[in-house]
């Protein structure tokens, strides 16, 4: 199983032009009904109902990240680094490959509305006596811990870590790329191809030659500019934001006894918050799909609501705060209550920076989250200290707040509606 | 409803930057639930599973024709051809975003295995009463029609139908760029800046200036080219055989009373061939995935096996043949029956050219079927009389036979197999 | 000669893909003697000797400015803006157009030798009788006068000042996309149908809709980059410095009375400093790379030593000091007196941010000099206020001696040079 | 001299990103002044007068010819292939580096001007002690007559010869993609990396996988599209007829005694016919350009107009004909003459197919002038027997007539020229 193919095969990809695979092991994951699942849940998410062109599944950056990682590698065996160990170089691979196998379908939605976790999940599939165990026990007893724990971060070498998660790694630099190409938005195109050159492996860890600061100033640039104009758009919010509130109302409603019109096995072992493996195996996007279009006819109307705004992309307006207290909140739910809306589904708070977001900062301490650069002497240096781009960007924390709601609901509510609300969320 | 919007509105797109939307009837019509729902749609079916890129939908497609339409009367507009004819503006931008509207999921073979029509389909939605009729006939009365007759090419003015559909139509020209963008295939990179500029309105139909002959022969090589990398690549063959089997045996079972373990509305509807408009609007790419997956545990082996090849992708083997009598697939079907095989689902025959294959072939008539060049003294002529590369590859007619078959069972089969099967399928 | 041509013409452009003529007096200035003299004057100097895919023209640049205001100001136009003047079209396309016309040979370096300025030149070109004064004034008689102070940014209406030359001109925007394209370095991609988009006419200047904040954070990145990757690049810088030393050794010999086996007629009235403009019009690269290859047998030394050196791209090396004083230099040039080097042409000391660098800085006041943000409640925001990236890196004031000297020179002198020497040049 | 470079050297290439060089002979060819000459000849000669962007020089075109040698190389290494020699990999990647290295200015003209062959000077640079000699000299005592035999086709092992010099060499893919980037048509975008990856070696020559069928015919097809969109371009064929005029007119001049107010070393040698490599060296299109500038004012009219309508653009028109015979030509010849015009400058007949046109023709026998196909069952076809597009356009053989001539000269004459030749020529 550590053997080489006999000849190695190709992906056709519109982001890498080929994506190589010269191991046996690499080609059998692929192959396997767990990877292929990854071909039913997308990348974005919901972004495709902002960028039509995002339909791109987390399949094609899968094969994308495994492929940034074996560049760089060759890269690292063809330089003849002593740092870098070839006996590491298979880990790294099926880690890189294997490191999104997790996710859940509209992944951030569904892990926030049932509290799960698409690391646990990828570990548990790894680990759990899938057709992916299977083909790594072959190529050692222990080599399904040894991947989980690089998915982990807890791989006892870290520069293999480095390579699947660090703030740059061949994860970050696929998605950039590929979301950029996907979207049709033009700031995530950084040059990969310097990137890869400029990295190295040094005790221990990869870190950047000097000469390719500029490089990476630019990829950080890039990064900042997709968050704000790709993954944190309000569009997208709110039809994140509609998402969750279906998964809440139908769970609800499940715990209530409600009686579904569609209901199938995946969907229920959810709600009660015991899905195994193998029935997680089976959620993807296509049944999330099928049964939101099926509960459009439901008769719980809220429930038949939401589904129809998120199938048929009747999305929550928003209106943009700079600043929002406790109070004002307050004001709006008691507004909306006596007007005969719903406080809480009927109004959605969102704050972006509240999510994961990782514009590098240096103060988050030395291991694995820093990008160090190596200059002739052989010294290191944390970026933001040479960088002055960089220093300058790493201070900003920028966010609004927005409030979404369903426009069609509070204009019929108008007359029902004081002034300063029907100010706020500008109506007539 | 005629008015334009009062700013114009812009989508993002890959393949040509930016969709501009300037008309309140075209805003109105992208955002009905029926042409949402070419979100579900895959543009190119199962080609995913052979160029894993090849995610995009028709929602971003038709977007895309109705842009190029758009941006070819611009250009007449602008140059102030009196050959156009500006009222029919309207109703050429309808037809071209509208024509996809009727695809159902995995259209060509849904098509085959349910003898149904998407022209038909799209005809239908248009005309009876949707949210699309109701628009349309705010322009206009009789608007519906106009538009229906556009798609079904007998519309009035032929200049009209030139636009949508012709050898060198705004469809053709958005597929090559856009299937050629998402699967990473450079072939389909056709001059469509290019294109454009040599297209002109002359005595009540499209023609090409001379001056544009090369672009055309690049334009129609570029289409042959996509249709032997891309449209009839083997490995996409083999997933649709898969996918008419799995139909053809679900209707099978259902007509003979199969009690199934997941059956929901609009299949049943499909499975009696009696689907209305309400219920065909429902059916959609989601729910044939999310069935196939449910059905990968029904009782019936044949469906759940069939079911599990297309989800987990464990595609049909195939070999190729120069020729083919019929003798020899009855031997290969009764050898097949003898040794326990089926001898239907387990070997089935493709011959490519078969299908609606349209590079330009200018021996089928006049109307409508070719592409017209117009040099300086305002003759016309047939492209192939002037250009020796399309006259040379106009009589090219080509294609091999394709025998699939599922190699595993083949394998279990092995020792029940005369040696002539064996050395045919290259067994051992 | 205000009337359109009968049929719009093209030029092929690999960054704009089309240039579009529409009037009659632009494809006549196209046409003339001064503006295809263009063409023998590089866009980046001596870049091509560090990357060497630069070897693009200035006739090609100026092409790109045209187009790119042609572009903003049809989309005035189209989107019926009433801040803007269309009888204002013309003078904005001719000075767009014009506007590098009296760019010299090398343009920056040989500017600093003979202390002439190209502003200037571009001036007496369109006003002293040329045939683009010829062509200019048959549009009305004071046209000429007209674009020259759009050139001088004098003209009375500063919207079409803003058009060529502002923080966010045509100018700027054509060189960052055609100066990417040509090196090959991704840095200058800046989505520039997005920023055509954003701007506005409004109240006398051009201003940019607040949704395209993104878009300039975006452009202004890029300048910052492109100005470190290729503008200021150390190896380009070396190049321009043997070329200043080339001039200045001539001119010096000249006014010695050296008699040139090589000398020809704009070169010596170059170096007289009477120039009129009918020698300036046949001052180009060819001249002057022919010249200093005529030069490279020289008797003089020095000179012949020089041209070689820049013919033969045996540039000077370089060090790169955080900090000089003048001391140290001192010191410097006296060691080389001692050891034979010369003080002057074998030391030169370069500190790239005393180039008018022009990453924009708002604090050099309103006009003309800032970039601002119109928001929906018409309200102006000078970008720096609104944006945290633009803010951030309007402060950076970068940059570092660099001494550039002859290494082949130095090693011979090396025996006698001060360890001190040796050390700071890296000698052994 | 054969060992490697201690770290690997880039160049920035646009269009294959990065050109790498790893071995100390290719750094130190590059640096030659032999080698730097090539960025004072445009690889396209007088084509950037028609599409303004190609103003790329040979320099650029030779690192590219030299990369992609070293890709196939590589890549022939990497898969293990028996039947590429490691041991031919220098004399290789020195060949495709120094292939070019004789054209001189405006190579095509000048050639057929002076009956010069750019392959001889090439081979007499490399052998006839120059600092080319000289380090190649270091490798082997005979390497420079080696690296001379591969560019004369000459050399013992035909699989080196094929990578420089063949119908799928590194020569034509980088000319096309180059050629294609820079003019900014996109005819010439080839799929490289498919290419290289199905060339192997194959019994002593490159042959290609069968499974590269496709791409070859793409490569074809672009190669016969920018033959006719920019390589036989009527615009640059009359700038080309111009410069050979001026040279035979120098010529003549000179051996008449006539008094050049401005000349030349190199060029005195030249019209002599004497050049010597020293000399040759010295010849480079910014001489050219520097002389014809000044010719622009010379004594002799038709001189000094023939370099005016060279340097400032003023082309000769042209009219196309289907066919020609001798006769009518010698009519238009005598009829121009009786109206003063020059029967012979003012004329000149063009028959694009005359000049070494090289889309693929199988019939010229077998040695390194075919595409060899190379099936599973290790069976070599040659590539039309398998293809019907390549068999389609082997047999093509097109052309037209162009007449060239001053338009201004025959307006001037119209009163004294015939009314057939009015016709022909299209006056009035």
């Amino acid at each position: 199983m550590q053997q080489p193919l006999s000849e190695e095969k190709v992906f056709k990809d519109p982001v890498h032009n080929y994506i190589h695979v010269q191991d046996t092991v690499i080609w059998r994951l692929i192959n396997t009904k767990e990877f292929q699942r990854l071909r039913r849940i997308r990348q974005l998410g919901t972004t495709y109902l902002t960028f039509h062109g995002a339909e791109h599944s987390r399949f094609s950056h899968s094969l994308g990240v495994y492929e940034i990682t074996r560049r760089i590698i060759s890269q690292f065996e063809r330089s003849g680094y002593k740092d870098w160990f070839p006996e590491e170089r298979l880990v790294a691979l099926c880690a890189a490959l294997l490191h999104d196998l997790g996710h859940g379908p509209f992944s951030h939605s569904i892990e926030e509305a049932f509290q799960m976790n698409h690391e646990d999940w990828t570990c548990r599939i790894i680990l759990e006596n899938t057709g992916i165990t299977e083909i790594l026990q072959e190529v050692e007893e222990d080599f399904p811990q040894k991947v989980a724990s690089v998915i982990r971060k807890k791989y006892e070498h870290d520069i293999v870590v480095n390579l699947v998660s660090s703030p740059l790694d061949a994860d970050r630099m696929d998605y950039l790329l590929r979301d950029a190409y996907y979207t049709g938005v033009n700031y995530g195109t950084i040059d990969i191809d310097r990137i890869l050159r400029v990295l190295r492996p040094y005790h221990g860890r990869v870190v950047v030659k000097e000469s390719g600061m500029h490089a990476i100033e630019d990829y950080l640039m890039s990064r900042y500019q997709m968050y704000w104009q790709v993954y944190f758009h309000p569009v997208t919010r709110s039809s994140e934001i509609i998402l969750r509130q279906v998964f809440r109302r139908a769970k609800q409603l499940f715990h209530d006894g409600y009686s579904f019109r569609f209901m199938v096995e995946p969907l229920t072992d959810l709600f009660c918050g015991e899905v195994n493996v193998q029935q997680y195996l089976q959620l993807d996007e296509a049944l999330v799909q099928a049964a939101f279009m099926q509960w459009t006819s439901e008769q719980d109307e809220l429930l038949s609501d939401l589904c129809s705004r998120f199938i048929h992309r009747k999305l929550y307006k928003y209106v943009e705060m700079e600043s929002l207290d406790m109070e004002t909140i307050d004001d709006i739910r008691s507004s909306f209550a006596s007007a005969g809306l719903h406080p809480e589904y009927d109004l959605e708070i969102d704050f972006p920076t509240d999510l994961p977001y990782d514009v590098f900062r240096p103060e988050e301490g030395f291991h694995g989250k820093q990008i160090l650069l190596l200059d002739r002497q052989e010294r290191l240096r944390e970026i933001s200290e040479v960088s002055d781009i960089v220093r300058s960007i790493s201070g900003i924390h920028r966010g609004r707040y927005h409030l979404y709601y369903p426009q069609d609901k509070l204009e019929k509510a108008l007359p029902m509606l004081p002034e300063s609300i029907k100010e706020l969320f500008d109506l007539r």
